[in-house]
């Protein structure tokens, strides 16, 4: 199997995340979190409806990977893990209401002699329920569990020049989606025939690489929805005289590059132009702002100055961690961009920012992907940041 | 806002689930799935990557909604709820390690007066994270929390005739994305640009209705990747005389219509013919055991008869409940079908009845979407149940 790291890229990664482990005193470290699999090991495969685990102890350069029997499979071919690590469990233990296999993960953690350890768990993993954790609890009696949080987000929040090369391939992505967009939309068009084109432009990506899909699905604010910020689409034909609001990305290898641009079908009324210019105003001074040794709250605070001279607070950051992305979010939940986030930017760190504005009944989204390099950022689009008019 | 169902038929909803409730001893439940979300109240936005939770008491017709405060915007725009019921958190606890949304929830409880009362949890559900139970039990000293389950799930799984129509739906627009690939499939075609044109297929839809996007990817199995149930594609061309495995589904207002056909490129060995056609052949004799009264365990055992002439033995369930889908799967995870589930068909229920076969080296999927009538089934697409040849 081709992997998109180097075998040496994987073990450096696996180091740095048993550094933190030793220092936060995790013998053994439960991932649970569909990107840390892939990060750690290349494992990629939409098996995370079901329960998995990733165990990584403190001191073995190799995980053991645990999965549903039919997944085994794709952990063999997407991994460099030995079939020995590979431990899968039969489906009998899927939706199964008298058994749950964190009975199985836990089996594991007894033969391999960690029952007694301190062993990390990714209790926010998006698809580490309450009902897994119980389940392990009750399996595992004389292990001392403690919450991992975000242990191996902070080891990838900042990027190799391989992961900053896929995303600026994922940013290559979108901005075709983009520019396919604008082409597409007119009086009369169906929103899902929009979403289609979008989708269409995501898969076919460049003729150097092609695309996979996002986390999540293209979101339109547009018509009744235009002032939500995660809608999904109608089958309604596009009006004239609005708004269209378009937060998409690109992915290349499950790295995402993301943009928002709000495209103006028709004329835009003064006020509204004014919004725009006051955003895109925001959002440039915020990215001339990024450099390293400063703190995403510094960044942030320049764009509320700016756009609170138009009278406008944005309630929500405008900004967060990307990288490597798995449903539901391509967003890292590590650094923000908001007030009380002291993260220090460093080269090679990713970021949206995510300068969108919705009101009460209109909104605007005009927002970048870059990296912190050594001097400042790099974005990931080349796309003018602009409201887009097509009138 | 124009609702999918009746006010009626959601009200309908909410007295199911609070007479099972009330059987088994809840005051409030807690719900968390994003399916449910719908299923209940009509809420209908890609906001489950932050926690939310929709309260519901068991004497109280219409449910409190907890979410980001910018996804306030979706549920007043999508729900029926009253304003006074539509209760955001700021965004300052969104994602940040000192606090956490249901603290915010947990506010309710007691403002409502519930913090003394049985709360029942969905523990299970996939966006109700290990970390936001623990944050959930702090801040409820006073009540008692019960895992729910799939309380919610047990009501949905009989399908309601607006809901079935919506399936038939989902059906046709699976039928025209499956017709797209056999079109689209030929050597040197990128996995990309047949997954680009089966999305686009998705969301076109019909001329009466579009699609929206599916809880998961096209499940595309070619190339190296043939003998894996959940790959993802890549951006290599495809091969001649090879076999190439496909599940999708069609959406119709978040109720999903699956459908997995194989589509051989080029002329099957004999020994991959006699594959198929075992695999058809228990697939039909399965589907006509499909009556009001018979058990789920039962339609399984009648394909595994069948298929154990051909010397195979399918390790996984051979279907699932289907209806709403949110991510990440379609499946309900109410009734399987396979040993141990006892589950009594009734007319209104629906499954995927998923006959996937992967081998070492190989793979073959043919499946049914179908509901329970009052003397059968009906099925969900009319595609023939057969191994596509293209050569």
């Amino acid at each position: 199997m081709d992997h998109p790291f180097t075998r040496e890229e994987f073990a450096a990664r696996i180091r740095a995340v048993q550094t933190r482990m030793a220092e936060e005193g995790i013998d053994v470290l439960l991932v649970a979190e569909p990107s840390n699999f892939y990060y750690l090991t290349g494992y990629n495969a939409w098996s995370f409806y079901t329960p998995q685990a990733l165990l990584l102890s403190v001191d073995s350069d190799t995980p053991i990977w645990c999965g549903r029997m039919m997944d085994a499979q794709s952990a063999r071919r997407t991994t460099y893990l030995p079939d020995a690590n590979i431990r899968p469990y039969p489906d009998s233990y899927v939706q199964a209401p008298d058994r749950h296999p964190m009975q199985i993960v836990a089996g594991i953690i007894e033969k391999e002699g960690w029952a007694n350890r301190t062993i990390g768990i990714e209790m926010d993993a998006y698809f580490y329920t309450a009902h897994s954790h119980a389940w392990l609890v009750r399996s595992l009696p004389n292990a001392k569990l403690v919450d991992a949080g975000l242990l191996v987000g902070w080891v990838r929040v900042v990027k190799s020049p391989q992961e900053l090369t896929y995303l600026r391939e994922a940013g290559e992505i979108v901005e075709r989606m983009m520019d396919r967009a604008f082409e597409m939309i007119a009086p009369g068009v169906r929103e899902c025939d929009l979403a289609g084109a979008l989708y269409e432009a995501q898969m076919r990506g460049t003729e150097r690489f092609g695309g996979i899909h996002t986390t999540s699905p293209p979101f339109l604010g547009i018509g009744k929805r235009i002032a939500e910020p995660h809608p999904v689409w109608s089958d309604d034909p596009i009006q004239p005289n609005s708004p269209i609001n378009i937060e998409i990305a690109g992915c290349r290898l499950r790295y995402h590059g993301p943009m928002s641009r709000t495209i103006y079908l028709g004329r835009p009324p003064q006020a509204y132009l004014d919004l725009a210019e006051g955003v895109v105003e925001g959002l440039n001074l915020a990215l001339d702002a990024v450099k390293p040794g400063v703190t995403c709250e510094a960044i942030e605070a320049v764009w509320r100055k700016s756009i609170a001279k138009r009278g406008i607070e944005k309630e929500s950051r405008i900004g967060y961690s990307i990288g490597i992305g798995f449903p539901p979010t391509w967003g890292e939940r590590t650094a923000s961009l908001r007030p009380g986030d002291l993260t220090v930017l460093q080269p090679g760190m990713a970021f949206h920012m995510m300068t969108g504005i919705w009101q009460q009944d209109t909104g605007v989204t005009i927002t970048q992907g870059f990296y912190v390099t050594e001097t400042g950022h790099h974005a990931l689009t080349r796309s003018p940041r602009a409201l887009l008019v097509k009138d």
